[in-house]
C-alpha cells in the first residue's frame, strides 16, 4: 500500500478533492488515503495554517494530494514545497476540445524552479517605509531544474526547451540561470534550446504560443507564466500541477479556494482530477492515467460540465459522467 | 526654443528616429534637436555605452527622444531612467483598426514604477554558484507612482486603476506596495480601484483584457505586463512609452534595435512616432499630437504600412503617407 496524504484545505478544495477521490476509487489502486488539515479554517481552529501533524503525515507519505487554501495559501503551499524539497513545479497547459480557448493546439509545460528566487521569504523592513526582498539563485538549483526540463522533454517526446529569464537586468542572478541552462542544453543535442527575456517571452506567448513546448524558468517568473498559459487555453479550470522532489511529491490544481462559489456544489473538479493523474503517472500507472484523462476529455467535449466550462452540471454529476466515460 | 536630446542608438533605432523627426518637422515646433550617442556602437567606439557627454546633453534638455540600443540596452536605458529620475514609465496599448489583434477595443495604460524593485542593480555573487539580487520597495516611490496612476486616470477620463503585486508571497515588499496603493485609492473615490496578484492579473489580461484600464505596478512586473499587453494588441510595432520625472522625461518605443531587420529600411516607425506624440502631449501640444496620431491610424487602416503590419511599404514611404494624412 502507498500512503497518500490528502489535504482538501479550504473552500472548493474540499469539493474538488472529494470529486477526485471518487474518480480514483473507480480503480483499485493500492493507496491508503490519510487525511490531514491545512489552510484558513485550520488556522482559525489551531492557530496554525500548516500544523506539524500535517507536515508529519506528508513526510510519511509517498505523495500529497492538495486541494486549495484561502488567505493562508502561501503559508501552506509555499512552506510545503520548501519543507518537502519539491524542486520542480510542473504546470502543463493544453487546449481541450469543447473549452473556449484563445488558441487551439497549444500544448506547453512549464517547469518552474520551486525552491528559491523570491520565494525564500527573505524580506525585511530596513527602516520605516523601506523594504527589501532577497532573490536567491544558485547554480545547483538552476542546474537541477534545467536537467529536469530536458529529461522531461526527452521522456515525453517533446522537441524544444525554452528558458525565460531577465539576464540583461539581473546580470548575476538571471545571468547564472541563463548560463547554466545554456550549458546543460549542450548535453541534449536532440532537444532544441532557446532562451528569451521574460518580457519578450510573455509577448511571444500571446502572439505565437506554438513556438513553446517546454518552458523552464525561475520561481517567480514561473508563477506568472503558468497562469498566463492557463489563460491562453481558457483559464484555471483545467490547470493541474505537480511538485516533484527527490523524496516527496505534491499534486495540486493551480486554482485557489474560490470563496465566491465554495459550498454551492458547482466547482469544476477537472484541475484536481488532472493533478491526480499526474500523480498516477508519477507512480507509473500510465494507462490508468490515460483512461481517466480520456474520460475527462470526452466528458468536456460532450458539454457535460460544470457552469464555468459552459455546462449546467453540478460537481457530482460531472464526476459521474467522467466515471461513466472511463473505458475498460 | 526647447532643447530635445535625440539618441537614435543602434539598429532600427536610427531608422525609426529619422522617420519620427520627419513627421515632427511637418510642424513648426520650437524644438532644437541635439543629437547624442549611446548604445553598442558607441561602446565599441568609446568604451562606454552611455558616455558622460550624452548624459550631460540629456540633463540640459527638456526631453529625450530615444530610439533603441542593442546588447547594451540595460546599461543605457535603465541607467538613463535612474540618472534622470524618471519615476513613472507609461506604456499605453490599444487595438488599432487594420492591425491583427487578439482583442478589439483594448485600451490599457501600464504605469510602471521606474526607479526601484529589482532594477537597482544590487546583485552579488555571495560565493561561487550562489547569487543574490535585492528587491527594494519604498513607501515613498510606491506612493508617488500610485498617485501618478490615479492622477493620470482622472486627467485622461479613465475609470479604473488596478494594482498588480504578489503580496501573498512578498509580504513586506509587495505588501507595502499594495497597502500604499489601497490607501492612496481612498483619496480618489471617483476612480474604481482593485488589486490582484500578478499571476492572476496576467491570466485575466488574456481572458478578459477589458476589465483593465490603468494598471499600476512595480518595475519588474511592469516590464512583463507591458510586453504582454503589447502582445494582446498585435505586438511591439505600436507600443510607445514615456518615462516621466519631476525634471526630465524620456520617450522611447518599447521595441529594441531589431538587428535582424536593421539597415533594410523596413522598420515600422509607428512606436517611435507614438512616443514622440507622448512627448508632444507632455509639452501641452495636444491637438498636434492628436493630428499625428489620427494620421497614423488612418495610414494603418489604409494598409499603407511596413511589412510587419501587413503592408509592403518601406519606412520612408510609410512616413510620407502619414505626413500626407495629417489634417489641417
Ligand atoms: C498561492 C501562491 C503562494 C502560489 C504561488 O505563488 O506559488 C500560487 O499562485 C501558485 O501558483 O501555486
Ligand atoms: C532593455 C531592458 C533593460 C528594458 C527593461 O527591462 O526595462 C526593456 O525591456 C523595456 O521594457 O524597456
Amino acid at each position: 500500500m502507498k500512503k497518500i496524504a490528502v489535504i482538501p484545505g479550504d473552500g472548493i478544495g474540499k469539493e474538488v478533492m472529494s470529486a477526485c477521490l471518487k474518480v480514483l476509487e473507480a480503480f483499485d489502486f493500492p493507496f491508503e488515503y490519510v487525511f490531514a488539515e491545512a489552510g484558513d479554517e485550520t488556522k482559525e481552529k489551531t492557530g496554525e495554517a500548516l500544523p506539524d501533524e500535517t507536515l508529519q503525515i506528508c513526510k510519511e507519505s509517498s505523495a500529497v494530494l492538495f486541494g486549495a487554501a484561502g488567505e493562508t495559501a502561501a503559508d501552506v503551499i509555499v512552506r510545503l514545497r520548501l519543507e518537502l524539497e519539491t524542486f520542480a513545479n510542473l504546470r502543463p497547459a493544453k487546449s481541450y476540445k469543447g473549452v473556449k480557448c484563445l488558441f487551439d493546439n497549444v500544448d506547453i509545460v512549464v517547469v518552474r524552479e520551486n525552491t528559491e528566487c523570491l520565494y525564500k521569504g527573505l524580506e525585511f523592513e530596513v527602516k520605516k517605509g523601506v523594504t527589501e526582498g532577497i532573490r536567491i539563485i544558485t547554480e545547483k538549483a538552476s542546474e537541477r531544474i534545467a536537467r529536469y526540463a530536458f529529461e522531461l522533454a526527452r521522456r515525453d517526446g517533446r522537441k524544444r526547451v525554452t528558458a525565460l529569464h531577465k539576464a540583461n537586468v539581473m546580470k548575476k542572478t538571471c545571468g547564472l540561470f541563463r548560463d547554466v541552462c545554456r550549458r546543460v542544453a549542450r548535453d541534449y543535442d536532440d532537444i532544441e534550446f532557446s532562451d528569451y527575456y521574460i518580457d519578450a517571452g510573455c509577448m511571444y506567448l500571446v502572439l505565437d504560443p506554438w513556438r513553446f513546448d517546454v518552458i523552464v524558468t525561475t520561481n517567480m517568473f514561473g508563477d506568472i507564466v503558468s497562469d498566463l498559459i492557463a489563460g491562453l487555453v481558457g483559464g484555471l479550470g483545467l490547470a493541474p500541477s505537480a511538485n516533484i522532489g527527490e523524496k516527496y511529491a505534491i499534486f495540486e490544481p493551480v486554482h485557489g479556494s474560490a470563496p465566491d462559489i465554495a459550498g454551492k456544489g458547482i466547482a469544476n473538479p477537472s484541475a484536481m482530477i488532472l493533478s491526480s493523474t499526474l500523480m498516477l503517472r508519477h507512480f507509473g500507472y500510465i494507462s490508468e492515467a490515460e483512461r481517466i484523462e480520456k474520460a475527462l476529455e470526452k466528458t468536456i467535449a460532450e458539454g457535460k460540465t460544470t457552469p464555468d466550462l459552459g455546462g449546467n452540471l453540478k460537481t457530482d454529476e460531472m464526476v459521474e459522467e467522467i466515471i461513466k466515460n472511463i473505458e475498460e
